[in-house]
């Protein structure tokens, strides 16, 4: 639970327990801290009560309701972030975080043992049988981190012959990276400054690491490109600083996708309309991708687990905060 | 040529001539006042000495450089705003309004009776043959207004099965609908509160037509939508409020088109994050569009040209602009 800024607390609160009858009560076998929960830690979404926290998560389903037909106590599971139908019109273009029944994971407070996940359906998908250990690393990134770099890399459009620019060396930017070497980009380029995301970036597939930021780094993407800027870029902060990297990094006609959830960004009218790139971001619809990157990590052919350096117990929770508030590290996983 | 605000004077200035080897110059056969004229000659667009106005021309070759290898003395052609070479990296996907050597025909005047215009063979269309003179108004509407407005639609990725809301009903916001219609659009909701307007907007292809605005407007555009908003909307204004108009109107997931040139528009990122709708706008790259709709015009498909609703000879250009100023004409040719 956060009581405010900077003060995380692991603390007893009731066990959940079935409301609507489309409810799982799922048993934690992982959870994990955001980028994003980094923000209302800092004090940059004041908050008036204490809240609980967390949206990320795989465990094993321990009740359903009534009117839940294909999620069955006992499967192992994962679930996006946001609750969703699947159904609905908005879930069947593929923007299920935008269902129009959506329900925040984070409000019910993923950093739990036992956690009720609303819509589970539409919100959960099984793994073929009980993962072994080792892949719950990957199956958790699934949840959030690497289904937002994925979506990321498709909203801005990422494909074979495209050359890509990342902004955000964090987990989802880090993901974004390995997200498009799959989608099969020619060129991959990882802005970083800080060695060890430069190598787990060079790992997950980038080709050119750029050191420079703001002006300078765009202009160092302009170098790279004859003068034109890349075709697609995926922005991973949500700084006006970031945001304007991203756009100025995008030759016109290219793709911007952006996941960094913005804060005080405003964008030009007269800049972006000159600029002529597609924007496209949001909260990421994980439960489009989720089969498919559940079948990928099933398969031993990505590993984004690896973006978690530091593991705790539940209980240590605090100090995952602020190994990440201080950069210590890349993510924190947490064993209930 | 501009003067000052509100201030047009049709003046004789030294005939255009070559300048470069890829130029050509052209006899204008007509030529018109574009919406996007009206925000310098409101003092929008502050200037500092007379300027030379317009940029929408059809016209006769009357001389080409010596590396002009398509385009000869004598054909009739209809030109894009922008020059382009059209055979950069960024002209090839599409986007030759951002040519590495665009070139603003704006700034060489159109609304003239000869026009130098730059990069000849990537720039022009010629005509399978002369035209009649009732399709003048169409092809000259290809140049600009029409190509503007399909680019709208085409970047609000209109087509069959899509519902789609046009914010602005001036020329471009008009040959918007005609271009849905022209796409296979289900439904053509025109955003229109003048009566000649939605009229026209009807014959192009309109099926409702929504008198609200803002916030009232988006609230009718959900009442029509299943509360959902609409797949594509194209926005043809270029204000803050017909931004926020669009964005609003538009389904998660969906597309905004935007053409309107922005004027103080700023848009607020945590806001876009959340509509999570694809933006893409710019000026419109019409040399992609040109052969296209030069077909569909010469084949009397469509009839773009009834957007001109007043036609003057060009020596009384100062009218054209009072008159689109003061909303009595949609748009106004000019005869040479």
């Amino acid at each position: 639970m956060l009581y405010g800024p900077y003060d995380i607390r692991f603390v007893e609160r009731p066990d959940p327990a079935i409301i609507e009858p489309t409810d799982a009560i799922i048993r934690m076998s992982a959870t994990c801290v955001c980028g994003s929960d980094l923000w209302p830690y800092r004090g940059l979404e004041p908050i008036t009560e204490p809240i609980p926290m967390g949206h990320e998560y795989v465990g094993v389903v321990e009740e359903v309701g009534s009117e839940v037909r294909t999620i069955t106590p006992g499967q192992f599971v994962v679930g996006s972030f946001f609750a969703s139908d699947n159904t609905c019109p908005i879930c069947r273009a593929g923007y299920q975080s935008r269902c129009v029944r959506a329900f925040p994971i984070g409000a019910e407070g993923a950093q739990a043992p036992l956690l009720r996940v609303p819509l589970a359906d539409g919100t959960l998908v099984a793994t073929p049988d009980s993962p072994p250990k080792d892949l719950l690393p990957s199956l958790l990134a699934a949840s959030d981190v690497l289904g937002t770099g994925w979506f990321a890399a498709d909203a801005a459009e990422v494909g074979p012959g495209k050359i890509v620019a990342v902004v955000g060396d964090g987990a989802v930017g880090l993901l974004a990276v390995l997200a498009s070497k799959q989608m099969g980009a020619e060129r991959i380029i990882a802005m970083s400054r800080h060695e060890a995301r430069q190598n787990l970036a060079l790992e997950f597939g980038a080709t050119d690491i750029v050191t420079e930021r703001g002006d300078a780094g765009v202009a160092k993407i302009k170098e790279l490109t004859d003068g034109l800027g890349v075709h697609s870029t995926i922005e991973a902060v949500g700084t006006q600083p970031s945001m304007m990297q991203a756009i100025r990094s995008t030759r016109p006609g290219g793709h911007v996708g952006y996941v960094g959830v913005p804060h005080g960004v405003q964008l030009p009218g007269e800049e972006l309309f000159f600029a002529e790139v597609h924007l496209m971001g949001g909260p990421a619809p994980v439960r489009r991708f989720l089969p498919e990157l559940i079948d990928l990590i099933w398969n031993g052919k990505i590993n984004p687990g690896k973006v978690f350096d530091l593991e705790l117990p539940l209980d240590q929770v605090a100090e995952g905060y602020r190994a990440m508030d201080e950069r210590r590290a890349i993510k924190a996983l947490l064993w209930p």
